[in-house]
């Protein structure tokens, strides 16, 4: 969808990062949301910042909760879709658990802007944001089973509730870009080591969920 | 300070919590900024919250950010003073950050106010936050220097960048409230658990370290 609608031409060449005026649009939205506020932000400004007539955005979303909903499903959607793939594999859960971490804590660093920083915002416990919540959920969903395998593989006594503790340790590479402002190095190595360790599972597995990451990777192209 | 002002009756009797207008500007406040958003809401709704006209609100706080400076203020001033209580005291390193992470969760959920989700505001960032930034690192600091301690006393290979974690999971109390609604019960004793797991420390320290919070609070009463 590289049309810009009918006799509406850009103001100016592009200047953002994406693809076609959808992607480009996503783009300058995550940064005005992440750098000066969801609410601080029209949609006069982020279209401003593509180079579009704020018409032209319109015929992409029509609010500027569109905006913000269609940037949180794309911060889900690989996840997820890793999740399910991991699901029915044979691995050992504390090897699916990892490569789970691994994927996610990658996307986290790697992205262009920090857009977990909006899962906290109070606007997302409003019924419009209803369908991403139940997508998140499932992905932490995906988590809690995997860790709950974990904890009975080892027959360990679970400390109550840390079957939770996967999902928020992966989380925290959000307030660790926000407070340090880019992506820590270590956090690929750090946060997967410590996502088993808090299950009390200190065994070394990073070679394997790695090569199953790859693997799993190569059969989704 | 419970002078409203000179000639500023009250529009109607208090309902808010606090001992003080001061008191009850914060706590209606935190309810607004966590619940509407921090960007959504204006002085006037706090004010109209309180049952006090705009101009006495201003003879407390002459500006928005001031409100929300004074509400992070208090969210690290407890756990500050704690962990510099703590810095010279003769117990192991582990049951000291068991100690802090534990004062610091039950902080965290027993707050009216989810207020720790305001750290992720990107007004934060701006030269107006740097002394509360200033605080909240100097906290973050303590954990650390802990948690390198633990490290010491371990004398293990450590994985790099883990020091930076125990900070990280007591701050996971606030997505989970946030994702939950309320502040889960489990969270007194995985999260300080969870906070020596990741360090590789296993040791059952938590009648120690309970006892060492209980001493230092009845010494500062």
């Amino acid at each position: 969808m590289t049309n810009l609608g009918p006799g509406r031409p850009r103001l100016e060449q592009r200047r953002r990062h994406g693809q076609t005026p959808r992607a480009e649009i996503l783009d300058a939205a995550g940064e005005l949301f992440t750098t000066k506020g969801y609410a601080n932000t029209s949609t006069r400004a982020v279209a401003d910042a593509v180079g579009l007539r704020q018409a032209s955005l319109y015929h992409h979303f029509a609010a500027k909760d569109d905006i913000l909903d269609a940037l949180l499903a794309e911060t889900v959607a690989g996840p997820l879709e890793f999740a399910q793939g991991l699901a029915a594999h044979s691995a050992s859960a504390a090897v699916r658990l990892y490569a789970l971490a691994l994927f996610d804590v990658r996307q986290l660093c790697a992205a262009r802007w920090n857009l977990g920083a909006l899962y906290l915002l109070p606007e997302l416990r409003t019924e419009r944001f209803a369908a991403f919540r139940l997508r998140r959920d499932e992905l932490r969903g995906h988590y809690e089973e995997l860790a709950r395998l974990v904890l009975a593989d080892l027959g360990s006594r679970a400390v109550p509730g840390s079957e939770v503790l996967p999902f928020r340790l992966v989380e925290t590479v959000i307030n660790i870009r926000s407070d340090e402002g880019v992506a820590p190095e270590y956090a690929e190595q750090t946060i997967p080591e410590a996502v088993l360790r808090v299950l009390g599972a200190a065994g070394v597995v990073r070679a394997e969920a790695v090569a199953l990451l790859e693997s799993l990777a190569v059969a989704r192209e």
